[in-house]
């Protein structure tokens, strides 16, 4: 079974300049390791709050690195430096609007500030890119949210094969 | 009164070249007839998922045709070959997009991947296009999830009037 | 305490003729009043459904008149002459479409046309634009759907710091 090469991009002015440790990116890799059952390696950035820098990380990881699926982080909200989902719409050949309006959906049933996440998801070429909030506990209610979906999703785009462990998300995939 | 016409555009690489029937179109038929009680004819095209295709369709049945109503079926997935939600935005004047956001509701009562579907709607001079799924089961789950508000969006576009058999699906008509 | 500057535009083909008076405005006033115990001024404009009298009001409430805050009303639905939400997206840098979801969903327990409203809302510099429905009625029932979230939009666009009666709506920011 083909290893499934996950990128996980941290888009943070302060976890870049080393001002804090990026948790964002670890809560990230926790919990693909509870959901997976099947072989992954992560392939991890961490970049600044610039779009050409986002832009660089996300063509790295997609086209140089092969990556599957790539989870960003951070840079999605309504403040002037948050750019992610503007720069991930500039690599993306398609982009999959119910990912942001499920993620938005269920953090609403946290927090009414949730409408401000600009969160999206797009394809390129073979690659899911799926932006997720800054905080550790939302990136965790976000995925939750949707990744019963994210392994099937590949399977369409021809990219590895994901299997999950139904104890923490039961993946869905029609007609199987 | 004047008789609607509605074109009903099947988007699908197999079904154009006879690989299989085309299933989704017929279900489309026999939701309208049960929904509708205002007199219809349906204007049916049948194109593989090329864009130019499907743009050219789409100018047909509007502008030529002059279908008051477009419901699309098929190339709303993220595959690389789904790219009807694209030729629709390229073809139409204003976006609608409560109808997708409407639709992958209801659709996610159903399953997981609903947040996969790309579809939307929108508005080309007196025509309103809205994107269905392929499945023909999906196609009624949609239908019934946003219908309900077609015939008054069709009035405020000065489109045919509908009037619809209310042991199916009720037409709402704020004010009236 | 800096005073809050809110915009309040009407668009309104017949309101702008004098045909009837601004009761949206009014209504919106009205919700404002009672929602918001932090000091505020109403910045007032009233154009018809045109593009660049919609672009150029908006320039002038934010640009000029420094609101933190500009809440449009009217031309959001599919009529050929509802064009707010494109005027609002051409002048905005950044788009928030989580508030359209959510209005739109609130709108829906009370009407099924409710997915036929395209409001939107995006961030202009140091101003939150968010388009409201033209019916009075609807303007409440959208501005108790997302305004708990609009106080923390502007702290985090660096703009005036709002303060909410509780007793008709709680604003919420998180970690505070």
């Amino acid at each position: 079974m083909k290893t499934a090469r996950i990128g996980i991009l941290t888009v943070s002015d302060r976890a870049a300049a080393g001002v804090y440790e990026d948790l964002s990116g670890k809560a990230i890799v926790e919990t693909l390791s509870a959901f997976l059952t099947s072989p992954w390696e992560a392939v991890y950035r961490l970049v600044p709050d610039e779009t050409e820098q986002i832009v660089q990380a996300l063509l790295t990881l997609t086209d140089a690195e092969g990556c599957d699926l790539v989870l960003t982080t951070g840079g999605t909200g309504p403040a002037p430096r948050d750019i992610t989902p503007e720069a991930t719409e500039q690599v993306c050949e398609k982009m999959l609007p119910g990912f942001g309006e499920q993620m938005r959906r269920a953090s609403l049933t946290f927090v009414p500030t949730a409408i401000l996440s600009r969160q999206t998801a797009g394809i390129r070429n073979r690659s899911l890119i799926i932006n997720l909030p800054g905080k550790p506990k939302a990136i965790r209610e976000c995925l939750d949210a949707v990744f019963a979906a994210v392994p099937y999703c590949l399977d369409l785009i021809e990219a590895a094969r994901l299997e999950t462990n139904p104890d923490h998300i039961l993946a869905f995939r029609p007609g199987s």
